[in-house]
């Protein structure tokens, strides 16, 4: 190519990076909001300003180390050599690009990937809602997005061995969302369910969360952000195979979460005999979670059915989950975790250069890593500073007492102790 | 053009095609949140449920038929042959568009195309809010966006009989709005109004929305949105003249939106007294209906008259419906239908291309064959199911009874039953 | 270049323009969701209906008249020679855009402008929250956004007086956020402190935000749009120095936003003992004014601790201006005015070619400027038709007395009189 075509071609691939980032850290909104909705109003201002902070503590960690272990200077496949020079900035000079070394911008690859840090992040938050102390969760989401989430997606997209090992994951169905969903598991483990979940005499209780618009906003939000999210991650639209790629993902992740909305919806109405929105929503998200891992294969038929197949696998989870009394009070778990490896044993479906065996090894070595050390983490958090509120303050709502104010000082009468 | 740039104006295109239509997805979130800020709290729930719900519905009946009706494999202008091939993908081959045969990937046209259908659908779900069936308004959202809207959808922008016509209609003031308002329009005239909306001495009652922030906020999701579904709609940017002309229509759809506020707010201070809300956001989208027939040839200014009557009209044309007892709790019909027509006939005032009778032409087909076929269509859905929740249900809230859960479980004291 | 190359740069430059002038016009929500949720239940319908007409009246007066002084036809650097053409449409021809003298459409650059027009505007809604007329605010935002803000504009980016001195200011640190807040004071002084804020005996009593989510919402839109409020203030992005550019305003956009949230939330923990959801949110905004005058020229560590001073900053501001009992509910006097400084004066510690003496006369002369011109014209709106509603009012809320209408009409038992 010409000269001013190189720069146009670099140029318009760097746009397109910053624009689909801008949509994933759209997602953190989403997170915000759904999580908001699908908690007691008791509960909200705290889970808002744990995912608030969650984002910039991602940024702030990633910049610093994190980035420079995913994307490292050498590395044996396993264990990285940490690349510390991003924080202090530089960018791909024209000669190199010119050269052919560079296609994109490296600032606006840090800035599409920081946001992933963030969504991983984002993941926890909702499962260890309504009693997890602050602080400690903050604890947490430092470790969680300088060092356990950098390690295995440099494993993958940082080319370590899960990549040497043909481990197959466009957007990360594994490396995000299963990422997520493990360090949560871990820590609702140890934190136990909230009061009032379970009976002493077997019973679920159902905790209605209090703002269903919220929920539903949020659930849009993640649904537009994810369009960023996959689309991106095609890295390059400059040329028509890349474009059309790029087309395809953006119709296959609408039509996966389509059809997981609408799977979710009828199999919640055989269940339980009505059009329940929050398996509804959870089933978008689930579709969406599944065609994660390969949204760029299927035809936008197949994508529907994956994300249908994952709409009802969630609507199950989630019951399944509330029997093994593992309290997720968003689902969070179902959605990303279990839905997540459904997206990665998926995709040599559609792909024929993938292979069942690389997903299982990728999905067992994502899923092992990050709980073992998340485990160790949420441990390590709880001897130096505990990570449950006291039962008075779970009673009393965990806003006063983390955040001393409350979300909706207005609008609820008593402050819904015990509800 | 060598190759190297026709390969970056093909993935220009296909990428603010794609941009373009995610901000159009995007106002399914407004329209849910317009009508769930717009109905009582005890119906907030369902309507979210139905929004959701026939955005998914939408995607996967005109990937599987109605895109194939829409841009048909051949036709008589009246009736397409279907083509059955987008579920299964494919797009442009590199050769097809080196030797000039496409400017954009197919698959972003879609993605486009197929959010599109989703907002003419969700015109429909404000309209017929707080008393009809769920899964009533569901079947109903199959027939029309597999059947119904692609058909006249052809006649214009698949090259049929309208488009012969000289017909024109940039981004559907009458394909997409009037459309949705008058499939609405049939369900109303079969559903009736509210229970307690009419008093039998001749009184109208005024039956506050729940949540004016949530309104707000749809309001601003569907003029961003609106960006992407009048700019995209240029369908081209890769040059001079067409990035001029998609700059001058991003203008003009917003002071058109502008002005249908200002207008709007004037007009309800003069006749109410007070600014209000409620009216000044339904001006804002009139404003908006009313250019999308024609934003392209207006001057900033005249998009600001244009849509600023659409803002006067909108008002009288709400308080007309009430005095017909024509219930639309959220003013989708006035919104999208009254003024829908104003936009279409308002073409020829700035498009020299354009004449009054073909507009009225337009006009008259779209309104005769979505209304009558939906008509039928309702029609045979209360033969078969009902399509009016029981007095009971509509009493307690259509939540519970649809859906098993409420939207805002602590927020309101009673049930707000017969308010 | 070549032809074909130069219509491709302009079309990705005009592209790139309109869609970050789209993202600037939806933190137009975000500010409305910000202040619905920062004021009581009984205020939240007239602070949205101040929010989508001030947008409206910005666009109007912009495109009438303000984009013609801000961009004028000429003028001696202090006095512009108003340019009436630009309502009248127009954009660049072929050959002048082949001829090298414009780079992208003229639409584009009035629709990045005048979004930015309402951004200021938007900041003085907050601060004369929950007491001032709603017809007198409509009025100064007449003024404001077709006189005031145009006039200091011109200065800076329009090639005036200020721009000749070499003043700084590279998204609008003084000329947007120091420029709002300065009319908010005004307005404020004038307006004096809401009924029960400030105690006689000194006391300083809380008035908590009815709706913490929506806050947060607000925030976090605000976030998103200010991607585009930065980044699409290097003008240019098609070829690799700018697409660097660009990629580096995002990510320390993004960076400082983080750290003036991180430190918000310690400051705030430290001066309270609670993490202070009001404040995080306000040390994230604090961020993002405090790096718009350098978004560029900082590495991402250092944007992260401009940012990080500007959360600091924020938490200081606001207890001291309560201590000085100007009341201000959102807290938009210190997050754009005092950090709005604080980012003029720190250009110079990473921009080389900056100086602390013409960043202080910039400085100066916007707040001189926009303060004194307010005062004036706040006072003589106060003199024609009142600026304060009556207590009565006050205490009824003005939602009913202003709109006629309430936000949540049945979330609120009591209409919470008098909190």
């Amino acid at each position: 190519m010409e000269e001013p075509t190189i720069q146009l071609a670099y140029a318009l691939d760097t746009f397109y990076f910053l624009i689909s980032g801008a949509l994933v850290m759209w997602m953190a909104a989403g997170f915000s909001m759904l999580e908001a909705g699908l908690v007691r109003a008791k509960n909200t201002a705290e889970i808002l300003t744990k995912n608030v902070a969650l984002f910039s503590i991602a940024s702030i960690m990633y910049m610093v180390i994190g980035y420079g272990i995913m994307y490292p200077s050498g590395g044996n496949g396993i264990i990285p050599s940490i690349n510390w020079t991003f924080m202090f900035g530089g960018d791909n000079s024209v000669e190199e690009v010119l050269a052919g070394d560079a296609y994109y911008s490296g600032m606006s690859d840090f800035f599409f990937q920081v946001v992933f840090v963030a969504t991983a992040m984002s993941i926890v938050s909702g499962a260890v809602a309504e009693r997890m102390r602050l602080w400690a969760f903050l604890l947490f989401a430092v470790i969680m997005t300088g060092f356990i989430y950098p390690v295995q997606g440099y494993w993958k997209w940082g080319g370590g061995f899960l990549d040497g090992l043909n481990f197959q994951d466009f957007a990360g169905s594994g490396i995000v969302h299963l990422c997520g969903a493990s360090a949560a598991l871990a820590g609702v483990l140890l934190l136990g369910a909230r009061k009032g979940k379970y009976g002493k005499d077997g019973s679920i209780n159902a905790i209605p969360g209090a703002n269903m618009p919220l929920a539903t906003l949020g659930t849009f939000i993640l649904w537009l952000g994810w369009f960023g999210f996959n689309g991106g991650s095609q890295l390059i639209v400059s040329n028509i195979s890349d474009a059309n790629a790029v087309a395809a993902v953006f119709v296959n992740t609408n039509m996966a979460a389509a059809g997981g909305l609408v799977f979710a919806l009828i199999t919640a109405r055989l269940i339980f005999g009505k059009a329940d929105l929050t398996m509804a929503l959870n089933g978008a998200l689930a579709g969406l979670v599944a065609i994660t891992a390969e949204p760029l294969t299927p035809t936008p038929l197949a994508a529907t059915l994956i994300g249908g197949v994952g709409g009802i696998i969630v609507v199950f989870s989630i019951i399944a989950l509330d029997k093994l009394r593992i309290d997720d009070p968003v689902g969070a778990i179902s959605v990303h975790g279990v839905v997540g490896m459904w997206g990665l044993v998926a995709v040599p479906i559609t792909n024929a250069d993938a292979g069942i065996v690389p997903q299982l090894i990728g999905l067992v070595t994502i899923f092992a890593w990050v709980f073992i050390t998340s485990l160790i983490v949420w441990l390590l958090i709880k001897l130096i500073m505990g990570i449950r509120v006291s039962e008075e303050e779970e009673y009393e709502g965990v806003d006063l007492g983390e955040c001393g104010l409350e979300a909706y000082p207005e609008f609820v009468g008593s402050r819904g102790a015990g509800t």
